[in-house]
């Protein structure tokens, strides 16, 4: 399918101008960086900063903003940025209190982002990180080591920066963090690869009908195809799915996300969401946090994800429900 | 492609229960109707209404919230809602301030509205309405009669429902809604035709590499089909296609939308409004409003539209910039 670009190898830039335009009352783009930046940084609050490669969108630079993001880096799509360019954001946005990473676990996106902290600490900067792992795909026995950063990714993006608004201090928020990424768990199913941008190369195939399972946000096919039966059936699935994730951490309260990955109607997420709730009323789990839309793209995938947030603690709720002028939240 | 949905014929009552339930905190679905209604309507102001088929989501129900709409009347997709419907939404709102209607101009959406107007007047109602016709693809000569309401609709529910909940009367919100629908044009471009929900029908074909100029929000082809050759040259042709509208209406500084049509992604967008930007710098035009998102959809059409509204006065920018919990805007 022809898309609305110019150059392919001009993507990433044009796209952060264009946000830097659009949003020019609170972002601006560092020059000739990846970097999007808070335009009213409060410097008394730790630093949150989170980033990856692009093909995500509005990942992450729709999360900047007040109680949410500092800044966000983009590097070329499905490639995270360099360590000196994160390096970079960290500087820019830094505080006396520090600044958080929020890295999804990839392996290219850590190496970057923990050389970007290595870096960070030999100029005497105080820097921590979080690694979100919520993608519970990965079969059983393997998965300690393989859990991808998804979705769930913008849960924490959203209490850490909330909670680093009200005042926590960067180790504070670092234990925090790994408490919700433990509690978030997120599973991806495709109806159709999305294409490579400029290109009219599928990442994979699926057969018409089918749906693959467990799919990641970088076009990685899933573990399981299947034929798609309806939403209701889906549904049920991906909730089963989950909920054996919390087995030995009891599950009553919870939030969650229906994430469009990018060619996903608003129509197909809210009869979802339906199925969702009424699924979850026979369980007899109570919904107190409910959000539905593209959060976390995977270029022009058709597909959905479900992720679930276990609400330990009632503060997780108020830090999900703090005004942000982060404009995709 | 598969979608993530049930039965067909189920689908837009499920689309509502699910919005119903992810904005719980402030929407309602009045039961067993295509009704979604704000919840917290304040009773010293006119109420505003607008609706059509579906299809085109997040509208209108996305646009339900504090100063913008009261209610949305969503019918079948594609189908307006019938006129007892729309009378039930006038009567679930009314204040005794009256309630306006915003129509998009289509012949069957116009002839429901003012249905619903005129037995609403019957039982003593206050009701007015406008229509909007932003949609300027119409080749010269005929377009008086057949330019039809698309995404410019949204800034007429932005402005009017600020100006509502300041305070205006209905006749002046008339009056006021039809110098803003003057000051609107929008003009639409397809990569690719969006499918009928539930089927692999194309609802028109384009080849690959082509673009169709002028489509309508209900799959209507385009007046022109060319060759796509980069997202610079179309925000070209459709800036000078915009701005041929204002010959006689001097235009300095304007409010500008871009709009996905369901399946162009964020970076598109993006990409589209740089381009938009700087040829708009060019021209010595002042953007003092800008938006991109997917405001309303055409089913899973690829493609966007733009939209220029001339602002005349310098309240309208005000209403624009209003806060409004409205989970769309």
């Amino acid at each position: 399918m022809t898309q609305i670009i110019n150059k392919p190898k001009d993507t990433v830039s044009q796209v952060l101008n264009g946000v830097a335009f659009i949003h020019q009352d609170k972002l601006e783009r560092v020059k000739n960086t990846g970097i999007i930046k808070y335009k009213n940084i409060k410097k008394n609050q730790v630093a949150v900063i989170s980033g990856g490669g692009s093909g995500h969108e509005p990942a992450h630079f729709g999360y900047v903003g007040s109680g949410m993001l500092s800044a966000s880096v983009s590097g070329p799509i499905f490639i995270p940025p360099k360590a000196t360019e994160i390096l970079k954001a960290i500087k820019e946005v830094n505080s006396e209190m520090g600044t958080l990473l929020i890295i999804k676990n990839f392996e290219a996106d850590v190496t970057a982002f923990l050389e970007a902290e290595k870096l960070a600490k030999e100029v005497g900067l105080l820097v921590e990180h979080v690694i979100v792992n919520d993608d519970c795909s990965i079969e059983e026995g393997s998965y300690k080591k393989r859990r991808r950063g998804v979705a769930g990714t913008i849960f924490v993006e959203k209490i850490l920066g909330a909670a680093a608004q009200s005042g926590m201090t960067l180790g504070e928020l670092k234990m925090l963090g790994e408490e919700v990424i433990l509690a978030t768990n997120t599973l991806g199913v495709a109806l159709a690869s999305g294409k490579e941008v400029g290109s009219e190369a599928e990442i994979f195939h699926l057969e018409k009908g089918q749906i693959s399972f467990g799919i990641g946000i970088h076009g990685e096919a899933g573990y399981r195809e299947e034929t798609f039966f309806s939403s209701e059936y889906l549904a049920n699935e991906l909730i089963n799915k989950l909920l054996a994730q919390y087995r030995d951490f009891p599950v009553e309260r919870i939030g969650l996300m229906i994430n469009g990955l990018g060619a996903t109607t608003v129509m197909e997420q809210y009869i979802f969401a339906n199925d969702v709730k009424r699924l979850l009323q026979l369980e007899g789990i109570e919904v107190v946090f409910q959000k539905s839309g593209d959060f976390m793209t995977s270029t022009n995938m058709a597909g959905i994800s479900l992720t679930f947030l276990a609400l330990k603690e009632d503060k997780w709720l108020d830090y999900l429900k703090e005004e942000t002028d982060a404009f995709a939240w």
